[in-house]
């Protein structure tokens, strides 16, 4: 095997064959975007190629077998990912129709629910969508204003959309293809509000026309994934059948008397919420993989063209160039840490998944992994793809390129499935309470009053448990001035700095007294750092997850090259930060000037395998879809 | 008048009746771009858009009186730049036939290509497109291949693409709608190799197609700008008689005898280059100018749009968050910094380019400054919109709300009229050889052989010319803790930090040979360290341009809130380069960390002043197009 593949190889995860497959089953159908289409046919034509997607068994993959799947969550999150090599207006639709409003029932629903919809819903016989953002709330979606009222007289639930800002918005499928509906509403019954939970709302006929109280829009045209029909929805006392409650976690007998295994509202909320983690794994993994296929793209393009006369009567490669090398070599390196880390968590994500009875403690910590993930995936993402085109100038700007589409396409993974800087804060507030069982969703209150004084255990405590990490930080040098390229002085760097952000935060907000006015004042003061935690918390995950991943690298060419993609990343996360290192006294001014000294030898030292790396990505070269390359 | 008139007015500077017409006449005019369009009938639109163009007087103020225009090179840029305010194909589109073809046939070519061009052109009797770009030269355009051999038997120049990468490519025009190109071609004559010049060759007829010998192609569908007909052209023999050489700088006689104002090579290929710096300052200035859009739509959503309780039973307004603060704020604070930069700016072009006898070395120094500030205002528009587009969520990724159009559309501004990271790299040449005659265009070995030891007195020159500047920094605390929100310690670390940047690059340079091998890696090797020059030169002439702006403002109280902008502005730029500042003992530890503190304060005192600020950058609320703030 060549160097790249030895790579592949070790980057690909346990779902290697998912992969493999769909590099060549995908590649074989013809999923290239086409901007020459208008909004309607676009639409049609990624429906279209959703069909051909259901024999690839991704799809079925993601549902339990007594449901009907076969019961593979790893596989169906790294499918639907692969689908981001190729068109991600496909990969959302995907992940709409199969993950989303799929996994609501799945999760959500009961047997009558999963047997009346699942093998539909696999096949495209029933097209569905997730009808959870409201115009007046999209990350709090606690306050969603619609209202499900249970009318005892008829036995069904009433839903209806009472002010304008209740308005289900920005729905993929909303627009044209969606039948049927997973709507949030607040459960009413007998006078009580019991919060937001999800009915299956049938919201068009056989014809496409909108069912009666229904009413339907289009939100038109927008940045990017002009193949999903994004829309929204109004419910002017729609009357649906008291079955139609996805009632795993919350039941209204006949009566209307309102029943639940979870007694908190607050804590039945999130359950409910947790359960739908899929959608942030996928999209997460989707926009790393969007990033690759740039990166294979601006890469392989700065190994052919060349600019300027460097060597006498020899024009220049664009990689040879020492700024070429610093805008793109760290981006690749941090697709590999993400990778990575983002292999991992779906192997956590496939477990608890398919445990009899996975531990509370052990998902909650996955949802916050799965929410900072995706916070770092995306936001990379962004950043890659966006630095991408620029590093190929005007060929860059062209559609035939592909990179000013993944850009636009993939832009809004950074908003949807959660906002970057609302989970960040989620990560920080988990992490702040050490996931005490009183504090949920994005309180202010709750996260001063149980800024607990043993938040700096948790971090240790859980970082503890992967003995590699700590055997490899124990062994560093305890020289003060000791080598930036050793890995247990990265690692100890990284951890350390968590640690810290975390503890001086608490103290910050356990500042506060118990009045919520001023509860909200200090968090709002300190918001920054707040969010802070959540970045380097990330940062710590994921240099984890490189370094455990080197460790099971058979080939030692690979590890070594391995070895020193690892620490450009961790150099490059260092000198992002190395203010923050420097006023904390983690570095002095003379290590600090060496940061980018080595970030500099390193760049220099990987060059020669640009192509290598690039191969390693995975992104066969006749999937790229730039003619600059052929 | 408001708080936001005055800044309004502080800010619109010298052409601020241009500023103030525009607002009204172009206002009435339809041109928002329209997404349901087609390529063809989107690129039709806008040039009949231009049309209703020329009777604002805008076109022909671009033009010297005696060719037919009325000799307002501010009023023209400034025009150019407030289309930026309604559509960006149409903004490009003008600036390619008036300003780069139209720049191109006044600033290179003589009276008789005046008379028969210039009337022509500003009414659109004339559709160019100005060819300079090729497929294989794009930054270095000093290399291009298309060559125009001069016959003496025909007294005719036979203009030709001698390879695949000779072609033609991006030009805005040339895909449809121009009719002639001002094509920069190799002038050979007499069996010798003069150097690129420009001619006037015309490439379609009346019918639109194209003449003998020329073919056209488009570029097709591209990352934004819809409107903008980009396209390429080969010329396979064509034949245009002797007359149509642009021959300011470089004339041929009947015999082919080549004769030249200038007799270096280099030196006149740069000073043609030099005349055409109109084209870098309209795109600085609309990038900027889009961002001021894009702030003014995000800026408004977040005074109106609620998430999340904060205080008990009221949801807190977006712009009350301190990570909201943290994302807008400062942009704005930026684009208020930039815009007294370029306002700047034009008035020094616009006096260099009516003044009779011209300065040769005040119009280098316009053309480094041109060329920076067209890099900070771009790459600041792609940052600003960027963030934007983020702030406002789902919402901002609905082209209803135009922020992902005005991203899409400026995203290519960091690429054209020079990448952004060359002409980072040109400014660091021109400071590291103090504007020395023997080094144009970016020649390794010259700025390795002329980084002069005198550099560092080249910056302390200039900057002691602006007497309010030194007289600032003179009267700064001593003290080593001193203030950081006074101004002249603000200014005396900026002026510092640039002076040391120079002088370490200076000498990293020379430390190299005269072997051009050996040049080009030293060179290389500090090839980031030379663009950070380029980065911080920009931040002080921006921070020294609001100061002197602040100086000239007449209301009290909006120059003191400008004084707070200012600081904002000082503070972030030092706070993202705070590392730098550390590493080199400009700021200790313990005040380091008053920067942030300091920033957060700032964000504090300005939040109340938000809707001022936003209308200050005097984008009117009728013009914001975003459908979500009806």
């Amino acid at each position: 095997m060549s160097l790249g593949e030895e790579l592949r190889r070790s980057i690909d995860g346990k779902w290697r064959h998912v992969r493999e497959q769909s590099r060549v089953e995908l590649a074989a159908l013809d999923l290239a975007y086409d901007h020459s289409l208008g909004l309607d046919e676009a639409r049609e034509r990624v429906l279209d190629q959703m069909k051909q997607l259901v024999p690839t068994g991704i799809p079925a993959a993601g549902f339990r077998t007594e449901n009907g799947g076969t019961g593979d969550p790893g596989m169906a999150v790294t499918g639907i990912e692969m689908l981001a090599q190729f068109d991600l207006s496909l990969m959302v639709k995907a992940g709409v129709q199969w993950g989303l409003f799929g996994g609501a029932i799945e999760n959500l629903g009961t047997e009558r629910h999963h047997e009346a919809y699942i093998p539909a819903l696999i096949n495209l016989d029933l097209l569905g969508c997730f009808a959870m953002t409201e115009t007046g709330h999209g990350s709090d979606v606690q306050s969603l204003e619609t209202t499900a009222t249970y009318d005892p007289t008829t036995q069904e639930f009433v839903i209806d959309s009472p002010t304008p800002s209740a308005r289900k918005d920005y729905i993929g499928g909303a627009a044209k293809h969606a039948r049927v509906a997973a709507v949030f509403a607040r459960l009413i019954t007998l006078g009580e509000d019991h919060g937001v939970h999800c009915f299956v709302v049938p919201i068009r006929d056989e014809a496409g026309d909108d069912l009666p109280g229904v009413t339907t829009s289009d939100c038109g045209y927008k940045g990017g994934l002009g193949g999903v029909d994004n829309g929204r929805i109004m419910f002017d006392q729609v009357r649906i059948p008291r079955d139609n409650l996805l009632n795993r976690y919350g039941n209204v007998d006949e009566g209307g008397v309102y029943s639940s295994p979870i007694e908190s509202r607050n804590a039945r909320f999130f359950t409910m919420i947790g359960t739908l983690i899929r959608g942030r794994v996928s999209v997460g993994g989707s926009a790393r993989a969007a990033a690759e296929v740039a990166l294979s793209i601006a890469g392989r393009y700065a190994l052919q063209r060349r600019q300027f006369e460097g060597v006498p009567g020899e024009e220049t490669v664009l990689m040879d160039y020492r700024m070429h090398q610093r805008r793109l070599l760290p981006l690749i390196a941090e697709a590999y840490a993400l990778r990575f880390a983002h292999n991992q968590l779906v192997a956590r994500m496939d477990r608890l998944q398919t445990e009899a009875d996975p531990d509370a403690h052990a998902q909650r910590e996955l949802e916050g992994r799965a929410a900072g993930l995706k916070a770092a995936q995306t936001s990379f993402a962004s950043r890659a793809i966006q630095e991408c085109r620029e590093a190929c100038g005007g060929a860059g700007y062209l559609a035939a390129n592909r990179l000013t589409t993944l850009r636009a396409d993939s832009d809004v993974f950074t908003t949807f499935e959660g906002d970057n800087v609302v989970l960040l804060q989620l990560v920080a507030k988990e992490l702040l309470t050490a996931y005490a069982k009183e504090v949920t969703g994005l309180d202010p209150v709750g996260m001063v009053r149980f800024a607990a004084s043993t938040v700096a255990d948790t971090v240790k405590e859980r970082t503890a448990a992967t003995q590699l990490i700590q055997r490899l930080i124990d062994a560093r040098s305890n020289d003060d001035e000791h080598n930036l390229l050793d890995r247990g002085t990265q690692l100890n760097l990284f951890e350390d700095r968590e640690q810290h952000v975390i503890e001086t935060a608490a103290r910050r907000l356990r500042r506060a007294g118990k009045d919520q006015g001023e509860a909200f004042s200090t968090f709002n003061a300190a918001q920054d750092h707040v969010v802070k935690i959540g970045q380097v918390h990330i940062d710590r995950i994921v240099l984890e997850a490189f370094t455990a991943g080197i460790a099971r690298c058979e080939d030692e060419e690979a590890a070594d090259l391995l070895r020193d993609v690892c620490s450009l990343y961790a150099l490059t996360v260092i000198e992002r930060d190395k203010a923050w290192f420097m006023e904390h006294n983690r570095i002095s001014d003379t290590r600090a000037k060496a940061v980018t000294t080595e970030v500099n030898a390193l760049l220099e030292r990987l060059r020669p395998h640009t192509l290598a790396l690039i191969d390693g990505l995975g992104v066969p070269e006749s999937s790229l879809g730039a003619e600059m390359l052929d």
